[in-house]
């Protein structure tokens, strides 16, 4: 099979719902600042009634991620499920838009694509509520084997793990990438997403994984240890690559045989932390899928990230590529 | 009947979807810059094929006047006309979350909600391509007259001069005004409404309107005149008062008895024109209604729009309020 994209990415096709928050917004509806929380269409319902007047974009975690890997001039195919409604064709309308590859079945007389309500509060963090709708109907049915063997890495978002035919679906695609030679890329998403499925996410990662994608809380829950250096240590040989984020302390890159802190891109004024790991993931699986440096790697994924946090939204607003040519990394 | 607002709009309810765009876009798709343009739903769904990735916000002209309203402080009620589909609801959520009253029959079976495809060339300007949906199903059914009669003033969009059933709308909302000693005003919205209702819009401001709102090409239009100075004259004492905008210029505000020019105010980097007009238009009613100077109205709305050009999208996006306070406005 030859190298139709340097990405491609199986995830929840969700559209966000962005609006400014206090803390005693979050305090009043009992919502963990920083977390994302899965809430049925009734609460869903009433949590944005109390919300403030917000901006819809498309998001969710992978979509970003396929959304910056285009930014920055690579290939890019998505996989996700959204209803035959009007969010449904904003989330495809952007994800071609972008130029990615994007021939969704979407899904009829069902639930409506899903929504994340993201409050961000004025230090930036962002705290979300995700009706899943649409997005969990994703099923084994929808990985199209010519996606996952055409490309060079194909990424997988750990929020999927929350739903059982979800689960199955991976299984398809990591079979068809192992069968194929092609990498699997996995990112833990979500500190209660590991929490929820600790067992099941170490077993995929040992048994599938090459490349793992995490933040410190993240890769800390997954081994049930409070030293970031052990949880490190543990997460190779399980996988032969990880990437950890740590917010403005840069992240670190793991190998058997090296170990490389990259810092942070210095931002001027952080706005909205949403789409930070999944820019960060884009700008690393780009440079990767390049032949680039595992430095050089995380470079990129620093700088995708330092872009996004800068404005409201989960995406890119200018050309990574343009930025990243800038910056001599490109 | 008690002063329960301070505007009451009606408008075409629209939720917009902004995208970045080059000169080039506009030529290729023949777009009139700068202009709004009817589309159907056919030339709809193609122009958003092209378009690039978008955000989506609830916007139309009278609804953004009335967000900026509030977001001075101001007591404000909108009528308009959404579908009963998920951009309808975002619609309603945006305009009851700053504090307008909203409380809209939604349409069902007919047309889908009304969106605008605005792309915002590098120099700012917004070119809109608008799909009415349902929003021209509104009728003078959808005048609720404790809503008009309790308006300090009451805010027509001309944008609706478009349809024949809203037409009648403003008829009825007129009579009512003027039944209960309410102050009408109304936006000539757009250089095209006015070639396409010449006639109708000067019979309506002779025998209605109390203020208008223009921008320059629009008065000349309405005038058939090259001369600003003209068409200033003409629209006195056709109406009791006007306000003309002129972009970067400042506006004019003119009655029987004097013309005021006061200047814009300075804008760091103008991102987006998108709701300049709007915005102008809710700070000069809400120092109207406040009782406040003509100077002054004008001030508040220069203020009013300074920020929105500052941004994307087409409603405020800080208090107003806060502003204003902070110029010693309010």
């Amino acid at each position: 099979m030859p190298d139709l994209y340097d990405v491609a990415a199986i995830g929840n096709a969700i559209v966000d719902v962005i609006a400014p928050a206090d803390d005693a917004f979050l305090v009043d509806n009992k919502l963990d600042k920083g977390a994302m929380m899965l809430v049925d269409e009734a609460r869903s319902t009433e949590l944005y009634g109390k919300m403030q007047a917000a901006v819809e974009t498309s998001g969710g975690s992978a979509g970003n991620t396929i959304a910056g890997v285009a930014s920055l001039g690579g290939k890019a195919a998505y996989l996700g499920k959204v209803a035959d409604d009007q969010l449904g064709r904003v989330f495809t309308h952007d994800m071609r838009a972008i130029g990615a590859h994007f021939e969704p079945t979407p899904l009829k007389g069902g639930p409506a694509t899903a929504v994340s309500m993201i409050n961000v509060t004025p230090d930036a963090q962002r705290t979300m509520c995700t009706f899943l709708g649409a997005s969990v109907e994703f099923t084994d049915a929808d990985v199209t084997p010519a996606i996952i063997e055409g490309a060079k890495i194909v990424y997988l978002e750990g929020y999927l793990f929350d739903a059982e035919p979800a689960r199955k679906a991976f299984a398809k695609a990591a079979a068809l990438a192992r069968g194929s030679g092609r990498m699997l890329a996995l990112t833990l998403s979500d500190g209660f997403v590991v929490d929820r499925h600790r067992a099941g996410l170490l077993a995929f990662i040992e048994s599938q994984v090459d490349l793992v994608f995490a933040n410190e809380v993240e890769i800390k829950s997954l081994f049930q240890t409070d030293s970031f250096d052990d949880a490190v240590r543990e997460i190779i040989p399980r996988a032969r690559l990880a990437a950890v984020t740590r917010s403005e302390h840069g992240s670190v890159v793991v190998t058997n045989a090296e170990t490389a802190h990259v810092p942070a891109y210095p931002v001027e004024k952080v706005v909205d932390t949403t789409g930070a790991g999944d820019q960060y993931a884009a700008g690393f699986m780009f440079g990767l899928a390049r032949g680039r440096s595992l430095t050089d790697c995380a470079k990129l994924g620093a700088l995708a990230a330092a872009e996004v946090i800068s404005h409201y939204g989960p995406r890119p607003q200018v050309s990574l590529q343009t930025l990243a040519k800038e910056k001599g990394l490109i």
